[in-house]
Parts: structure tokens; C-alpha cells; sequence
């Protein structure tokens, strides 16, 4: 049986979703196996909608597994979460058919990146946004931004050790909303190359502090060299926040799901004060 | 020359506030003395408004030192963020007459206390906010505090190793607010007892899940008895988030700035989704 479901995760403490064997890491999906595997009593492989690297975090990271052990849904939630670290917690899980997959099935993914932009770096907040000191313009970045949108060979905005065969994404759209000292980057594309949203944000920070202008951004992008790029942007601002599937799969509950817990966060978030 | 100044905290990788000698421990009082003797030169040592307990969070402690070392108030500010570990940070430092001292001073202290009630723990908050699975009854929660606000003996409400000589203390306040799964505790009071606010919660959650009647917290209360009230609540859901002073000595900027990284840290919150 196929079983689907959502994990959400702090990666501060983890290195990466992605197990990694020389040398072994302490990973996200190592933790979920170990705990899966621990509830089946007998080794359980998952396979991920996208990969997220050391210190990046999800809301909803969608994983799928295959098991001849019969459980009901709830004792695979609950049995998890008893064995899963504190900093990552199953949120929901469904059976659904084999020729579903958590990654290939996928349309879409969401990520949010969120940069604190005032002199001092906030504690409170030190491994969960990013922070950037000196003054940003956000409206030059969102005029940079726009070039982005759209299909695209996005090599310059590849990591050198992107393992992607083709470069092309289609980015469906990329916001930036400025709340208070905040800068919150919006973006959705079918997929990502690896380090893609950090390099976009590491570009448009150069746009928004004024080393460039705003047309510099599709000079980068047409480029198509890594090297034309500016640094990649630090992975704690970085959030995995909804994995889209076609509709036909009516996995639509995760969806709900998802959106109660960001409404959850959300109020935790506003509360703390 | 007094100088007083305001620390922002995330308090989980620290065994509290307070240095302590036998053994020696990783401790916010330790670091910030650290940071700030560096900056001067020679050693500095602090007195803060109100002594956090291990893993518990500030959003605006307040300190003051004693230095003859002649520095802006800016190289005080940047200097000691420069050395400070990440998750603390000083937000703002003025001068002040010898007769200002962070706690004598001080006439009241807010705490918020953070609880997330449902079923599954959130993984993005694991260290900073509490959690309570069961279902709770915030009204007879509420119905049950009214009977702590005013000038009481706390005795049944202080921790073990409480020091304070008098268990005496004035609750200006003790609201309850549901916002979706979460709830969340504001108290202000002249000053608190060791585990005050923590066993104060611990009694209240006994009420919310049904196992006593809101009248009871008034007899925990006039028992002044520790063995009659419930578990202390775990310090992951505690934030100090104002401490507040006599008008005469002027400090309402560092009020303004805390209210200042309220907002931004409601705003950090609220986007994370």
C-alpha cells in the first residue's frame, strides 16, 4: 500500500532533507525513516516532493511511502510523532494508489522566504528568518522580480552542485510584500533548481541595496552563468509551504490541512508579544 | 557611569538568566557580561529586572551596569551584538542617574505564557511555545484566574527554591485569549514569584481540562500550600515581555523600542505561512 502524508519541520537542527551516506547526517528523512520504520516494525523508505537543504524549513513537505504493514492512518500519525524529534511532526496521512508519487506527481511547489531588514538581527527569530541590516528598496526588487516570472533557463540561479538535467522552470509568480522591518518573498514555480529561491532573493537583495538596477535582473537570467549572480541567501529565512498536486488525486484534505496549520502559525507567530 | 539597556533573548539553548557558579553554566547573564566586558575592556558585571528561568524568553529584559569606560551609547549597542551569540541581542542602551537599578526600580513586570492545545505538537514552535494535547475550557479557565488578580499570598504558587523573603504580590491582570488552537495568558504583577506564572498556568490548565472546578484555584490559593497546586507548566511557552518603571526616570523609549519589536515580531510571525 502507498501511503501519502504531510510533514512539517524546523530544519534548523538537520542537515537537509536529503539522507546523505559519506558521511551519514543527522537528516530530516532519516529521522522520518527511523520513526516510520520503527512504527512498521520494518524498514520504510520515503521518497519527498522537494528536497530542502541544511537549515531550510517546511510547513508542509509532501513524502509517500509503500508498506505491506496495515495500520489505520492514525496509528501511522501518532506512532511517528512518538518516535519523531520535537522539530518535526506528521501532520496528516492517506492511503492512495501506487501510480502516485509524492514527487513526480507534483505541479507545483510554494516557498516563502522571509528577511528581517533592520540594524539588529532579531534573537527571537535567529534560525527562522533571515536578516539583511543595511536599507532595502522594494520596489526596485519587485520591478527586478518580474523578469523571473514566466519560463525561463534558470541556470544562473543554480547551485554548482545542481543535479538537474534540464535548467527550464516555469515560475507561476514571485511577490514581495514589505510588512514593517519584513520583506516576504512569495514565489511558486512547477519546480526549483537547487539553491533557486536563495539565489533569486541573493540577486534582488543587490537590486534592493542598489548595486544594481532592476534590468540587471534578466541580464543575470539571460546570462545563464552562475557566476553573474550575487550570493546565495542564508537558508533560515527559507520555507517549504505547499506542494500542489492535480486535483484528481483529492489529496485536497492536506491542503485544508495545510492552511489550518499555517493559520495556526500565523497565530502563534502574532501572539508572542 | 549607570548605563541601562534592553535584551531581547530567545532562551532555549540557556540555563536561564541568572550565573551560576557550582556548576558553572551557559547562561544569558554570563554571555551578556561577556559581550559587554569585551566592549569595555574590562569586566563588567549586570543586574537585570527580573531573573528568567532556563528556557524561558525576553522580549525585553531590562539591565543596567557600572562602568568608568567612556563609550557612545551606539558602540555599547553594536559592540556588544557583534560578540552576543545570535539568539540575544541588545535593542537600545541610554544612561541613567546611580539611583536607577533594574529591579528595585522596576514596579512591574508582564509575562505572556503561550500554549498551543491540540492534538499534534507544533514542530515550528518546539521551543517556543508550550503545548497541552487535551482539550481545554478557556472559560473556566478565565472564571478560575479572577480569583489571583489583586494583592494575595502567592506561597502556593512560588517553586521550591523560591528565595523571596515576603510571598506577598499585587496581580494587576491575568487575561486569557483564545486565537484558534492557541491560548494565551497575559499577566502583569508588581513582581513574580520563582515559578509564579508557570504554576499559576499548571493550576489553570487542572481547571481547563475538567479536573477541578475555577473555585478550587482560590483554595490552592488560600492554602498557601505548593503541594496543593498542580505541575509546574514548561518554560518553552514563557516570554518576559515588558518590565515597566517609574515615568520620572524617563525610559518610555525603551517602551516604544520594545512595542517596536513587539510589532515586528507579530509581523514575523504572522507571514511565516
Amino acid at each position: 500500500m502507498r501511503i501519502v502524508a504531510g510533514v512539517e519541520y524546523d530544519g534548523s537542527a538537520y542537515h537537509g532533507w536529503q539522507n546523505q551516506t559519506a558521511p551519514p547526517l543527522n537528516t530530516i528523512q532519516f529521522q522520518c525513516q527511523k520513526a516510520l520504520s520503527q512504527v512498521a516494525n520494518c524498514p520504510i523508505e520515503i521518497t519527498c516532493a522537494g528536497r530542502t537543504d541544511k537549515g531550510v524549513h517546511a510547513l508542509m513537505q509532501v513524502i509517500h511511502f509503500d508498506t505491506a504493514v496495515k495500520r489505520r492512518m492514525h496509528a501511522w500519525i501518532s506512532g511517528a510523532n512518538h518516535y519523531l524529534p520535537k522539530d518535526i511532526r506528521l501532520l496528516w496521512a492517506k492511503p492512495l494508489e501506487d501510480s502516485f508519487h509524492a514527487r513526480h506527481s507534483a505541479i507545483a511547489r510554494r516557498y516563502h522566504y522571509v528577511l528581517y531588514n533592520a540594524s539588529i538581527r532579531p534573537a527571537l527569530w535567529h534560525k527562522r528568518i533571515s536578516w539583511y541590516p543595511a536599507p532595502l528598496n522594494i520596489q526596485t526588487m519587485s520591478i527586478g522580480a518580474q523578469f523571473l516570472i514566466g519560463e525561463h533557463d534558470f541556470s544562473a540561479f543554480r547551485g554548482s552542485d545542481c543535479e538537474a538535467k534540464s535548467t527550464i522552470r516555469n515560475v507561476d509568480y514571485l511577490r514581495l510584500k514589505q510588512i514593517k522591518n519584513c520583506i516576504l518573498f512569495q514565489i511558486q514555480a512547477n519546480a526549483f533548481l537547487h539553491h533557486m529561491v536563495r539565489n533569486i532573493v541573493g540577486v534582488l537583495i543587490d537590486v534592493g541595496k542598489g548595486k544594481h538596477q532592476p534590468g540587471w535582473v534578466q541580464e543575470v537570467l539571460l546570462s545563464k552563468q552562475r557566476t553573474q549572480a550575487s550570493i546565495t541567501a542564508p537558508p533560515e529565512g527559507l520555507y517549504l509551504t505547499q506542494v500542489i498536486y492535480p486535483e484528481k488525486w483529492n489529496i485536497l484534505p492536506a491542503f485544508e490541512s495545510a492552511s489550518f496549520f499555517e493559520k495556526e502559525f500565523n497565530v502563534a507567530g502574532s501572539i508572542i508579544c
